[in-house]
């Protein structure tokens, strides 16, 4: 009941499309709507709600990646009834790499939803980090179950085939350099700059080959904002060559 | 009526003592016995099962970690409403750390469950990896939320001090230097051995303190096993002192 009065009434709301598209992307209606439009709004054009706080969906992302984590430590669990610890935790970093995170998050078509101030092409990180946002905003919104049955049916049935994960390589910027030696390039990792101090402080990461910057990324652990930078150059070298 | 049932009938089970005991320290009873029993295991007393795997408690402990995270980011998500992720991602870090687990393990009376073949003193990371086991147990066994009930009412209500953690230094090998320098002593980390190959790789790494090791601890990352260390030498050091 309570679920037609809410259809009855959101179609004249200013929401109305977003209620829609979430529909189709998550298989239930949201509740509670502010959830899911901070969890699209990168702090780019977010507002600040008190001092040092913004309402953008970087506290929704953290959350997200969390609950994430410990649903595909379960999912991998079952999957592989005799797998040791080790290989189970080298899955799930594979599986919730940003790259695989950046990808499904424009396979789901969140890419449109996204409220940004930015230009796309140096900065797909955002699609996967408003991925993890979504789902914080499902897990506060509609609980831990709820969100555990959206990643198993809508994310992993269609969209991952563990056997080409299991295969996968990770170490993207070993990768990278193989490829600039075989190739005859020259490449280089460079700190474009650092944002923050203290425990705030990122690591600006560019990958610059034959002196041409063709990827970035941040990341408050230089090796890994290194790995990110490196993985989105080689997606960019394959879908070029 | 169900459970009437079980506490006529577990009392002539050989496990009744466990039962009762976990009665003590969950608040409530385990419905699969054995999940807890695994959960308590340590490898070094484990049978394989199959090539290569173990009924030991690791492939618990990898789930607890993930589900104990997850956990630990909606609580602080929820007591921080105005801090940003660098901050909720620091406290989280600092809330599971080794010495933090290891410590609430004992509190609990977790390390008197466990099953091992080990000396204890250079091992007390067993006891924090048998609490993230038990976390693994209790969310197969009962569910997320009973889980997050457990943790909410019974670990951070009773045992951990916000304020404390929050003013808490992290960075221990550090902190170690600083006071050998002080004291002047020397103080050595040393690779002891690497234990596996490949993604299993890992690494012991020995605190010499004038020659003598006074702590060792093991990570898949030895920055990771360096700091566990040096932790667990602070401790030491701070408990004689």
């Amino acid at each position: 009941m309570a679920a037609i009065i809410k259809q009855l009434f959101i179609p004249f709301s200013a929401d109305k499309k977003l209620y829609y598209s979430l529909r189709n992307i998550l298989g239930f209606y949201p509740t509670n709507i502010a959830l899911y439009k901070q969890a699209f709004r990168h702090s780019s054009v977010a507002h600040e709600i008190k001092e040092g706080v913004k309402d953008s969906n970087e506290r929704l992302e953290y959350l997200g990646d969390a609950i994430l984590s410990a649903i595909i430590a379960h999912h991998l669990f079952t999957l592989f009834p005799f797998k040791d610890e080790g290989f189970l935790t080298k899955m799930r970093s594979k599986l919730v790499s940003r790259m695989q995170l950046n990808q499904l998050s424009v396979k789901l078509g969140l890419n449109k939803l996204i409220d940004s101030n930015l230009e796309a092409s140096y900065n797909s990180s955002v699609n996967g980090d408003a991925f993890e946002a979504l789902i914080g905003a499902i897990y506060l919104d509609k609980g831990y179950n709820t969100t555990y049955h959206f990643i198993r049916t809508r994310i992993i049935q269609y969209h991952i085939d563990m056997d080409a994960v299991e295969t996968k390589e990770t170490d993207f910027k070993s990768k990278l350099i193989e490829w600039a030696q075989k190739e005859k390039h020259e490449v280089k990792f460079v700190v474009a700059t650092e944002l923050g101090t203290g425990y705030q402080k990122q690591f600006v990461i560019d990958v610059v080959i034959d002196g041409e910057v063709i990827a970035k990324a941040q990341h408050y652990v230089k090796k890994k904002a290194e790995q990110y930078a490196a993985e989105q150059a080689l997606l960019l070298i394959t879908s070029n060559s």
